[in-house]
């Protein structure tokens, strides 16, 4: 990581802010992907608006973004975009979608934000440096046992059948008199894992620029993030995914999980 | 409704926001009620405040709160309170649970509040009288087809076995290539299609203070609320709820329910 990084990472945030603020409730209408997902003007707009700068301070750093793919593929320095994790909640009227951006070098993770630019909230989070909310040092909390776990997931409908058994496992620990799980939230879940509000968050179908920026944000803040084999995340990951505020109950998550 | 009514209103869920905002993301412990659900003290504080004021203007007035309880049982006019929709989210620390407040006169909701604090984002709905949000006119968005739709829910572990069917026949109509209906919400999901951002919101086993509110904000904006029957809701409708930006979908809704 170079000391410029921060500062860069934090410059793309605002520029992505910038391009997304007016279009947040506007009069559009949202796209369908070729993998059905949604995207709209503002996921374009405020992409383009991060690479730009990017290419003109780095032009030698990689960067993969989920609307407009790769470039300088293989460069050891790679910016990783998704401009709107959580399309569905921004064409929803929902403040609860957020703009990742993260850094990754030789393939792991090593700076990441989570930005909300409608409620102005951002989490910035560095591997072996904290993880800082607004400016201000955030550390996720310690959760003594499964029963009890606040956990949190976005869709029910990522869960193939296996992995919903596994899921259902988990909400029936932690939940053992009633299931109140929080749903939706995308990455904004992990953002309130890392500032202590939430213990875990466990999805699937994750592509790396929906979990690259997560890795940092959440480490910083002294949790934790695996797949589902409980293996540290990296570009290679399978997209399942967990994040523990507490570390120390991620042989328990696992065991759940059967 | 007398016209003193609005206003009221409005200095209620001032009032709760007040109390609401010192405590949101705040150092308290959520505690667990008869029915498994949460509660903390900003429900408690808000409600209290609410009640007080109610008790000093309206003194003959009927109050049904979550927390503290029904007054003046019988009474014409009723105020029905719920100080945080969404408890779940408040403790999570999203702002995306509300207050809800409604005037029912002789069991009929005739005007509603859903107020979020953290946000101040408020609608205020009156049956005849349309519904305003932050002060200016909302009004749903058209849905020409049931294929097509944006629909809600907050969680699918409300429905029962036979519920979840008739919610999943409801997805897969919806959303005939992937489905991505949005999670989570509560009484946010009814505020956003007031103001054209979504189509449908569907839920189970809402008490009266969960939905009096949502009906004239609905309703005042052009929408339509209805239980699972078609039958519009009062005061001792069963819990299931359709919410329609569009009444035109209803008859389809229902059919494709099952």
């Amino acid at each position: 990581m170079r000391n410029s990084d921060l500062a860069l990472a934090n410059r793309l945030a605002d520029a992505a802010g910038e391009a997304i603020r007016p279009l947040f409730r506007g009069d559009w209408q949202a796209e369908t992907k070729a993998d059905h997902s949604a995207v709209t003007d503002a996921d374009r707009a405020a992409e383009a608006a991060m690479r730009a700068i990017i290419e003109q301070v780095c032009p030698d750093d990689g960067i993969i973004g989920e609307e407009y793919g790769t470039r300088n593929e293989g460069a050891g320095r790679q910016w990783v975009l998704d401009p709107i994790d959580g399309t569905q909640s921004f064409v929803a009227g929902r403040a609860m979608f957020g703009t990742l951006i993260a850094l990754m070098q030789d393939g792991w993770p090593v700076l990441g934000v989570i930005d909300q630019p409608i409620q102005r909230e951002r989490w910035v989070g560095r591997i072996g440096d904290g993880t800082l909310f607004n400016g201000k040092p955030v550390k996720t909390r310690s959760c003594p046992a499964i029963e009890g776990m606040s956990v949190a997931t976005t869709s029910p409908h990522c869960f193939d059948a296996q992995q919903s058994d596994a899921y259902l496992n988990i909400i029936a620990n932690a939940y053992p008199k009633r299931p109140w799980p929080v749903y939706g939230g995308d990455c904004y879940n992990y953002a309130l894992l890392a500032s202590g509000h939430l213990d875990l968050v466990i999805e699937t179908g994750l592509k790396v620029y929906d979990y690259a920026a997560l890795v940092p944000v959440v480490e910083g803040a002294g949790g934790m993030m695996a797949d589902w084999q409980g293996n540290p995340l990296d570009a290679g990951s399978d997209g399942t995914v967990l994040a523990l505020g507490d570390p120390a109950r991620l042989e328990d998550v696992l065991e759940a999980m059967g």
